[in-house]
């Protein structure tokens, strides 16, 4: 489930009570502890490491700060010049945290299910970088997209360089399988998608595939566009062994338009967690019914919300458990 | 072109520098001085009302302010008491500055171009009464509509009532056309869709139908869903005379999935006028060749955003009037 270490969890918090945002992602036990608390607290299938899609932005030179009210850039890249100053991190040594914590993260499991590592994709990454923060029309990174192109791809090169070394290290650390975030690769028309999210998306999942950790152990990759209705088309080209589905469309349809040769995973809507367990049940069951027999990882469409009851996580996990074997 | 009276015009400033935006909103002069402009200046086709979606909800008895980071509701509505306290407003006393400006309008355009007048739809002025303002994640709306379905659909009976008899008195004002602005119909499952705001569209657009005035001139009802991609199978069954278009699908996509039975329009992204003219004009001419000879009325796939160059606005009409008449 995303975002399944989380404010949601008491036992999350009381550690967050204790450490900041940043602390906590930055401290390999206390990382490693937040995700492995969903494991032995709600019995979920995979867990999903503990960190946050913007902790590669430091490591390029940006000042990041997490307040409660969403991550704040000081100084947004918005020049050419900007671009140029950014680095390619080495992620062994720039964001060594991370990677010692799958590695505790990993020896604590104990085999007992899978560790998926992740990155924001290119272009998620660009819009944090060029706005400063989350935005509501995005109009910095479309005056950069179409009225400065090839800066824009320049940016989208260096994060895709980003992307692509931080999430091999992962896997060298220990991640059996990793996602690649495009939180915002749906705020573009198709052709742009094609331009931009998916093109770089697309270029970390080649430089993926080529890596010897990678290929030796067959690591699954796991692409994730937030809204990617319009796109369903192009989406299967990515070249990811998974395709993350968001809640706002039929996974029937997903699968209709992709074809057979990717697994998907979804879609219930987060917001779907604050009805009834029964409610709850019926929902997953409708998902299940439409997503077919194989192929299918059932997953939230996004994130947990913060205010959703453990109990009725719990109530999904059951009844996805349970309507599954039946299945 | 939507927001087409706006940030982005220096004359919209002018008159904003002497007034608030709820100020021009309620005064019929002005509201009338800034819907025109944009005709004056750049050539549209038809004229904005110029207004704001959220004008109702005063008049339901919530208080609205309009910082400029966005509006916001002292209280927001997420009680059933909160609910049932809401009235039902009789436009032509509530919203009477609103229907002086309509007349002022007609009397300016003087039968030059159209004039649409809009409002917003029933499930995204609840996500505002309940959210308080924007939102990220909206967790209460979700809240709302999946743990309290009851109060959500007496909260969405009471927006539909007052959506259906705002937009009527817009018509007998003299609004040619009028468009119901779901901006947030698109935050849910296709299944949500359609009980929710697609639902609730329906009836705004049935009592329309019915309504003397409506009828009389045959006015055309424009609905527009912001996201509508995942929904297509359902859009066209809203009975509106026209659907819009957002920028994030392809238009003949959308034309493929709705039939022949219904206008479009849309679907330029307001981000491309970032871009330069002459790849403007080339996102125009792709956007009428895919749109096809007819049905189809030209539109960004939102509002304008505020930093446009007006040139490029000229830009764009231009480039619409030259391609359309070659056709």
């Amino acid at each position: 489930m995303m975002r399944q270490a989380g404010r949601y969890l008491p036992s999350y918090r009381a550690v967050r009570a204790k450490a900041s945002f940043l602390e906590m992602c930055r401290t390999p036990e206390l990382a490693c502890e937040v995700t492995l608390q969903p494991i032995d607290q709600l019995g979920f299938d995979a867990a999903i490491l503990f960190s946050d899609i913007l902790i590669t932005l430091p490591a390029m030179g940006l000042d990041v700060a997490f307040p409660d009210a969403g991550p704040k850039i000081a100084t947004p890249v918005r020049t050419r010049e900007a671009i140029d100053k950014l680095v390619v991190p080495d992620p062994t040594s720039a964001l060594a945290p991370t990677l010692e914590a799958v590695r505790q993260i990993k020896r604590g499991l104990a085999g007992r299910v899978p560790l998926i590592g992740f990155a924001g994709a290119p272009l998620t990454m660009l819009t944090y970088a060029v706005e400063g923060g989350g935005s509501k029309d995005y109009a910095h990174t479309k005056k950069l997209l179409y009225g400065d192109a090839p800066s824009a791809h320049a940016l989208l090169d260096k994060l895709a360089q980003t992307c692509a070394a931080f999430l091999a290290a992962q896997v060298e650390a220990g991640c059996d399988a990793v996602q690649i975030f495009d939180s915002w690769g749906g705020i573009v028309s198709p052709g742009d998608f094609r331009e931009y999210p998916l093109r770089y998306a697309k270029r970390v999942i080649e430089a993926l595939r080529a890596h010897p950790a990678v290929k030796a152990r067959n690591v699954p990759i796991i692409y994730f566009v937030n809204g990617c209705a319009p796109y369903l088309d192009d989406y299967a080209s990515s070249g990811a062994d998974v395709l993350g589905v968001d809640w706002r469309v039929g996974i029937d349809e997903v699968r209709r338009r992709v074809g057979d040769g990717v697994a998907l995973q979804g879609n219930l809507d987060p917001g779907a967690l604050f009805a009834s367990p029964a409610e709850i049940r019926t929902r997953v069951a409708d998902i299940l019914a439409r997503a077919g027999q194989t192929g299918h990882i059932f997953n939230l469409g996004h994130g947990v919300l913060p205010e959703t009851d453990p109990e009725h996580v719990r109530a999904m996990v059951t009844a996805v458990k349970e309507l599954s074997a039946r299945a």
